[in-house]
C-alpha cells in the first residue's frame, strides 16, 4: 500500500490534507536518507528522524505509533506497490501476483540499501512482526482469496491445500530473493512458476491415436 | 555430512585416529557451549574457542581453516543428518529429502540457539558463503540429480525445468521455517508438497461412464 493509497483509509487519522502529506512524505524520506548514510535501525530515533526531516517529535507521534510501524511504512513506500489484479482467471491473477514479488525480489537485489533494511528487519523481532502484520499477511490474505475463488471456480482442484499451495507458489520467489541471491529471477518466472504447477509433473500418456 | 564422515576424506587432514576425533568433539562442543551462553559470533575469536575446548589455536587452525569453516561444521553437527535416499522412486526421494528440511526446520523452531545461530549466520556474509558452499549447495545438486533421474526413468515431465522445480519443492519448507515461524511443519508435510505438485492443480475431469 503507498502512501497514497494510506490516505484514504478511513479509520486513520486525518491525513487528507496536501500539507500532511508534504510532511510524511518528507519523513519517509528522512529515514530513508539516514538508512542511505548507513545508520543502523537501532539507532534511528524518532528525535534523529525528526531532526532530519525537519519537523518536531510530536509530528511523527501523531502520525506512527513508534519507530516500528514508520519504517514498516518506509519500507512499503520503497517496495514495488501492490499488483492489481485482472480478475481474469486464477491462473491470470497469481501471475500478476507472484510478478509483483519478483520484482521486490529484483529491486532488493538493485538496492544495497533495501538489501541492508531487509537484514535489519528480520534482526530486530518488534520490525520485523509489524512488517509482517502490515505488509506479508494482507498480501498472504489476498492471494489465499485468489486461490479459494480458483476452487469455486473450478480452475483448481478442490482437494488441494490452498494454504500450502499460497507456500509453494511464494516458496520459489522467495528463495531466490532471499536464500540464493545468485540465482535467476527472470522475465516470464512468475508465468513458469503458475504453469508448472497448473500443467502438475506426471508426463502426459500419449492420447489416443 | 557428520564429524564421522568427514574423517573419511581422503584429501583432507589425517583425522583417522579417535584422538584427533576427541579433539574435533571438544572443539565443536567448545564452539556450541560459547553460542549457548550467548556469545555473539563476532565475538568467537579462534583464541577464545581454544581457551573454552582446551587446546591450543594450532590444533585448531590444523583443522579449519579459519573460524568460519570451523562454525559451518558446528552447524552442520546440530543439523539432522542428511537423508539416505530410498531408491525407490523420484517421489520417495523427494519426500525423504524435504523431510530432511521438516526435520530441520522443526529443530531450528525449538532450538533458541539453532535459531540464533542462522540469524548470525544470515548477516555474516563470508560465513553464510561458507555455509552455501559446503551444505546447502551439495543439498541442491542432490535433488537436482533425483529430478534428473525422475525425467530419464519417466516419473516427470520432460519439459519441467528442474532448477526451478527444485525451488518450488524446497520453497514452502524454507517459507515455512525461515518467513513465518508461526506456520505448521506437521507430519507428512513433504509428502503432501510432492503429491500436490506431483499431480497438479487442474480438477481432473469426470471419467467417462
Amino acid at each position: 500500500m503507498s502512501l497514497a493509497d494510506s490516505q484514504s483509509r478511513p479509520d486513520g487519522p486525518a491525513r487528507g490534507r496536501p500539507r500532511s502529506e508534504v510532511v510524511e512524505r518528507a519523513i519517509v524520506e528522512g529515514v530513508m536518507r539516514l538508512l542511505e548514510e548507513g545508520v543502523p535501525l537501532a539507532e534511528l530515533s524518532i528525535e534523529r528522524i525528526a531532526r532530519t526531516a525537519g519537523v518536531g517529535k510530536a509530528t511523527i507521534y501523531r502520525r506512527w505509533s513508534g519507530k516500528e510501524e514508520l519504517f514498516v511504512d518506509v519500507v512499503r513506500t520503497a517496495e514495488p506497490p501492490d499488483p492489481e489484479l485482472p480478475g481474469t482467471s486464477m491462473r491470470d491473477d497469481l501471475i500478476a501476483l507472484l510478478e509483483q514479488l519478483r520484482q521486490r525480489g529484483l529491486m532488493t537485489r538493485s538496492s544495497a540499501i533495501l538489501h541492508n533494511v531487509y537484514a535489519q528487519m528480520k534482526s530486530t523481532p518488534k520490525v520485523w512482526a509489524a512488517y509482517h502484520a502490515s505488509v506479508v499477511e494482507p498480501r498472504r490474505r489476498l492471494q489465499v482469496e485468489v486461490l479459494r475463488r480458483g476452487q469455486r471456480d473450478g480452475e483448481l482442484r478442490a482437494d488441494v491445500d490452498v494454504e500450502l499451495l499460497n507456500d509453494i507458489l511464494v516458496g520459489p520467489m522467495l528463495l531466490r530473493t532471499v536464500m540464493r541471491p545468485d540465482a535467476d529471477l527472470p522475465d516470464g518466472l512468475a508465468e513458469q512458476v503458475v504453469d508448472t504447477l497448473l500443467e502438475g509433473l506426471r508426463p502426459v500418456s500419449s492420447p489416443p491415436a
